[in-house]
């Protein structure tokens, strides 16, 4: 009976000469212990929640006073579509909200420009005039709920908009919370979507970042952002590095304005990846706190607590996520949402499990909200501050981290500074060897996606996804064009030739964007302006 | 315009007074440091793995050396039904086999009994005789896989016809590695499925470990089961006291028989749940491995380092899934799961999505077994052993939770030790009051289940579920009623009335049973002579 047919479960992966590394490749020992702490003593190394170096939190009593904000980045098709998407996630839990904008929106063109054509309310949500952003927020508190939205390029007009609207319902700008990304060191970096070279761009955000400090003090002007530069193929060390260096950028940079670093560096904040190595992931977040705080107070001499704080927002890895076997991804999120709580983040969004196919359904962004509740209110981990402390893997880790980015950080002095080395093509050059030697250990099966190049099925479609159709576009077209033809147009001209005043002789941008905006500039108009006057950047890559 | 209506997030439930505690209530600090390892050194009070007191795993190198046995408890209907679905698991790369019986077969009833009716291949697959559990097995290496099956009043029935189809292929019993449950103090605690009293249970089960030692060393012969002492509503330290309570009736048991501590303590094997709580699951399995490393040592006088490792298989906890948005279960097990292998299981079961609406679907049971590959494979928490371990809060639970399971189990010995406590009703109660508690926190809103007491919807149905059809049963019987018509029918009562005469005189049953079902008796009238000889136990709570 011997000659019965076998079964048997496939061969492991796991023979002895197999070498084990992190998802960024950073080699692990086979067990950490006391020893590997140095002989530090961890209370003074690590600290105290809520006091320096901030390693275990930037407050005492993190997710006890108050949970995260879950803030689920959504917006699709027309301003109204995605002002119903907004009030569905609020209406099932969700405390923040979080806006994507459409590819013409982020590269500065209008529904109706030809440029558009194609995309407008695709990938985001169309906005090209204030009347777009009134109703992107229709019937939604702007001083109760904070609101984040994601938009670079043309994130000065995006702002001015969100202000002028918020002023139209009677509500002041001091009133106002929320943040926008307006991070342009981290597109030449990593996501490359630009407008003006890098020069101008951080003019550009100093201004906001100025005017904030001035008249908006609850509003983040920017949200200085690893995630791309993680979704481009960097290793975890490399995203807090050229974060971190991003962010000294744009502090030397207001500093040299004449800003008080004490003034502005508390409305500075973060935006991380959180990627599949759970115990990367929660030293990744350590460290970065822990460098910051460092960084900000010996360079700058900042002396408020709250200039040393790094606030984060954080994002599961959409590059982690599959179309294989699409139900997985709820499994890789959940995983990556718990390190991202246990790291200790302010704000967090989780991918949805269709992203990979397709703009978030209902259902899916529902789970996706829930995988966030479920921790908050049942996993546990919320009950006491930063629960992996002390953990000789996490400490080590962590050490590892904050050693290895101050190490690029201070190669990156040596070059003259971010915008140098951005010039020079290393950041860049860095993330693609990452992202090369990444992809070599995928194809020789060393790094395993499951469904992937591993544990692949036979699928039937299982899931359903949302789709866009083509009327958004023609109708969100056509009303922009109404929308021109009404304008009081000799009013638009004046507008449209104060900012380009103001490109020209340096005054703060921001007052004459909302006044424009209130009189019916649209957002291409404005960044037609930035083209003529700045210039448009050109990939180094590519000269 | 302030009369905009308002869409605002609903209040948190995190207020000032609140009190933070785990699901079991035990109450957590704001923040663990230093100070809460009072003063010991970690490295000698907390060992290294592969070392006593093992609270770092049981093994030096843990899933480095070998990821854990994934394992997928799966049966319903025919067995040819439930065969086809472990041949699927095998293929998506499941690495051992689960057997879940039905009722019937549970309870020791032929499928043609009348007490099995509407109850077969229902919830589980139906196994009355050795040419079911033939066709069970069809086409698997059974000397390749291993094979856990749980059962319990009929264990020993279906372990003898394990063995007998294991013969009938020309397989020797020491090649056969796996588990059966069989574990019926469990029984009385907590699942309440019995035949005989507990006195001549414990002694079928001591034949077991009796014959499995001698003839079957790979098998383990007893898993002795915390989860259904969980799933009945206990705490984290309940579900550790009164398992390991379990286990030293066993063995104590064992040795009054005579047997050598040192030769089956090793195929001792438990079973354990893993429920929503992150750092309290992780630390009841490191407390659990410390306790029981320190028993079986000081106890028993064990000297084979082999008799002190508790090994365990794990599953996530059923009682945490929620018929409500069944996607959320998803979430849920990827988070119970990951506490499991950072607890540092042996073989673990992650459960389907739709497991409280039916049996597993075949889509429901590949996300539960891609959740754990993912776990393997992506998340990187395999690379280093006991990644958590040194972990201020980690470390000072599971203090806590050996402390005051070491106090449960001194209780218990006063009392004249487990079975004469589960007489007195005694873990029964404990279990009783804490699950009053439990859900008086639910009903309060103290403690949340996301999609039931908080975050409800409107949902229309979204997963596809498993159905069983009445033909199984009919079909079924008249199997079993063919198969019996077509025995030697002298030799079966021959049989029969040598396991009687086992039961009365005290020889090992072992063998009397093996064979006996190799000569066709099925497992309904091993049971009936079961019932005959040692009566039908009540439970005294209905005295």
């Amino acid at each position: 009976m011997s000659a019965q047919p076998r079964l048997v479960p496939p061969p492991s992966s796991k023979g002895p000469v197999r070498r084990f590394s992190t998802v960024s490749d950073m080699e692990i020992k086979e067990c950490y212990g006391i020893e590997d702490l140095d002989g530090r003593d961890p209370a003074l190394a690590i600290g105290r929640p809520g006091a320096f170096p901030y390693t275990r939190g930037i407050y005492p009593t993190m997710y006890r006073g108050r949970a995260w904000t879950m803030r689920q980045f959504a917006g699709f098709g027309t301003p109204r579509d995605t002002n119903e998407r907004f009030k569905f996630l609020l209406a099932q839990g969700q405390t923040g909200l979080s806006t994507a904008f459409d590819m013409p929106t982020l590269m500065g063109y209008d529904a109706d420009h030809e440029r558009a054509l194609g995309e407008v309310g695709r990938e985001g949500t169309a906005v090209s005039t204030i009347d777009d952003m009134a109703e992107l927020f229709d019937g939604i508190a702007l001083d109760e709920v904070t609101t984040s939205m994601t938009v670079n390029c043309s994130a000065s007009v995006i702002l001015a908009m969100y202000f002028a609207v918020a002023e139209r319902r009677g509500i002041p700008m001091t009133k106002l919370g929320g943040t926008i990304q307006n991070d342009m060191l981290k597109e030449f970096i990593a996501q490359k979507e630009w407008i003006s070279p890098p020069a101008p761009s951080v003019r550009i955000i100093v201004d906001m970042i100025e005017f904030c400090t001035r008249h908006a003090p609850r509003f983040h002007p920017v949200s200085i952002s690893g995630y791309h530069i993680r979704e481009a193929g960097s290793t975890a060390v490399q995203e807090v590095a050229f974060t971190l260096a991003d962010g000294i950028g744009y502090v030397q940079a207001a500093v040299e304005r004449g800003l008080d670093v004490d003034a502005f560096a508390p409305r500075l904040s973060f935006f991380f990846n959180v990627h599949n190595d759970f115990l990367e992931e929660i030293a990744k977040l350590r460290a970065a706190r822990r460098l910051w705080a460092r960084l900000v107070r010996d360079r700058f001499g900042a002396e408020n607590p709250r200039s040393l704080m790094l606030r984060t927002h954080a994002q599961t890895a959409g590059c982690s996520l599959t179309a294989q076997q699409p139900l997985n991804n709820i499994v890789r999120v959940a995983i990556q949402a718990l390190a991202g709580v246990l790291g200790g983040v302010q704000s967090l969004h989780t991918n949805s499990m269709d992203e990979t196919l397709a703009l978030p359904s209902e259902q899916a962004v529902m789970v996706a909200l829930r995988t966030q509740q479920i921790i908050a209110e049942e996993s546990g981990v919320t009950n006491t501050v930063d629960p992996l402390g002390g953990s000789w893997a996490i400490e080590a880790l962590t050490d590892r981290i904050e050693a290895e980015a101050l190490d690029y950080i201070e190669r990156i002095d040596r070059m003259g500074g971010i915008v140098r080395a951005i010039e020079l093509g290393f950041p860049q050059k860095e993330i693609a060897e990452a992202a090369y030697r990444f992809q070599q250990q995928l194809d020789r099966g060393e790094k395993v996606m499951v469904g992937v190049n591993r544990y692949q099925a036979d699928e039937k479609p299982t899931i359903d996804i949302l789709r866009i159709h083509h009327e958004v576009e023609e109708k969100q077209a056509a009303r922009v064009r109404a929308f021109k033809a009404a304008r009081d147009q000799a009013r638009v001209a004046a507008r449209v030739g104060d900012v380009r005043a103001a490109c020209r002789d340096g005054r703060n941008l921001m007052p004459f964007l909302i006044d424009a905006v209130r009189d019916g500039v649209t957002l291409g108009e404005i960044c037609d302006v930035y083209r003529d006057e700045f210039g448009v950047y050109r990939d180094p890559a590519w000269l």
